[in-house]
């Protein structure tokens, strides 16, 4: 019955755990899912590789790439251009691979409204304050740049209930199982499957 | 951040499987499910005990049930009346155990309709060559019974793209854990946490 893969969009609080999480279901499960790699115009930092990473481009190339419509969503941070390219996605889905892109929610809105196929996924913490202990138990962050996360939050959390799935990251191994559960299910919705619910009918007019 | 059960509806064609599917998913996770016990007025045959089996009305009984509304679908067969009691399904679903409900198309749409979370499972072979395959190789039945339920099975395909999803009975193994992933996945809908969501927003405004 299974054919083409699913694309799926990752959003979540930062802080949530979304990197954890995407590398553990892409080591535990890597026959099952792709990472999507994003183009970008800015340099390639030490260690970063073409078509790993990123795929690196410069601004001429990826305006070129807008005009054609090659990539999904694009969005411009500081001085660089961000963007997924379109034919890199569909040739893992077209390979049976569910493709992961993880993006925040403007671009994720983006995507569902050009490919409504498209599950989206939330990461979430269990709570709020769970999310700031966090936050300040890294020991990285200032408390402004806490705030600041904090800040980011809420405006992300507006957009929560257009997902179509919440991930509670709760205990990392659990949400893994959680995450594969909900993917792999979709597969199986009736409206993924109009061609299989033919074949059927077809084969029942048949006798 | 879970609490309620999910109301399942599951549906096939005769022959599907659908009856070891449901013994099997309900033996492997006991505290997870719960079947719904059925209202009938036919009379208990030998073996059958109250509230296992069915709850044994009489004509009066539910017919007075219908009226009061304590009835989440029902219908009648020949002589006799079939249908679901609410309250129990309520008690079920209020303990946090997700309920299934074996019933056909028509019953299951009523469901949906009245109650717009439950969830509408289809369940399958593979073809319908595998389906005639195992009906045949049941050898209890005449060519005739054969292609009186292949008729049916026509009807009920009609109805299949209404169901949320498909469950494609191939391995019987791999079928429960399909079956449990999906219900489970549905768990963490956005749309079946809208209440999270907005504790999730009122901690942020909060800080």
């Amino acid at each position: 019955m299974r054919k083409r893969g699913i694309l799926i969009v990752v959003s979540g609080f930062s802080g949530a755990g979304k990197g954890t999480l995407m590398k553990e279901l892409l080591s535990k499960y890597e026959e099952t899912y792709a990472l999507s790699v994003s183009a970008t115009t800015r340099s390639p930092r030490e260690g970063e590789r073409e078509g790993r990473e990123y795929f690196f481009k410069t601004k001429d190339e990826f305006e070129k790439m807008i005009a054609k419509e090659e990539l999904i969503e694009y969005a411009r941070y500081v001085e660089n251009y961000y963007g997924t390219p379109k034919a890199y996605v569909e040739k893992m889905l077209d390979s049976g691979k569910d493709v992961i892109l993880e993006i925040e929610i403007q671009g994720a809105l983006k995507v569902k409204k050009k490919f409504p196929d498209t599950l989206l996924l939330f990461v979430t913490p269990p709570s709020i304050a769970e999310l700031k202990k966090r936050l300040v138990g890294r020991g990285t962050e200032t408390m402004e740049m806490i705030e600041s996360r904090m800040k980011r939050a809420a405006q992300e959390a507006e957009g929560m209930e257009l997902y179509d799935y919440l991930i509670v990251n709760d205990d990392l191994k659990a949400c893994v199982e959680e995450m594969h559960a909900i993917i792999q299910g979709e597969h199986l919705r009736s409206s993924r499957n109009s061609e299989f619910i033919q074949e059927i009918k077809e084969e029942l007019r048949k006798i």
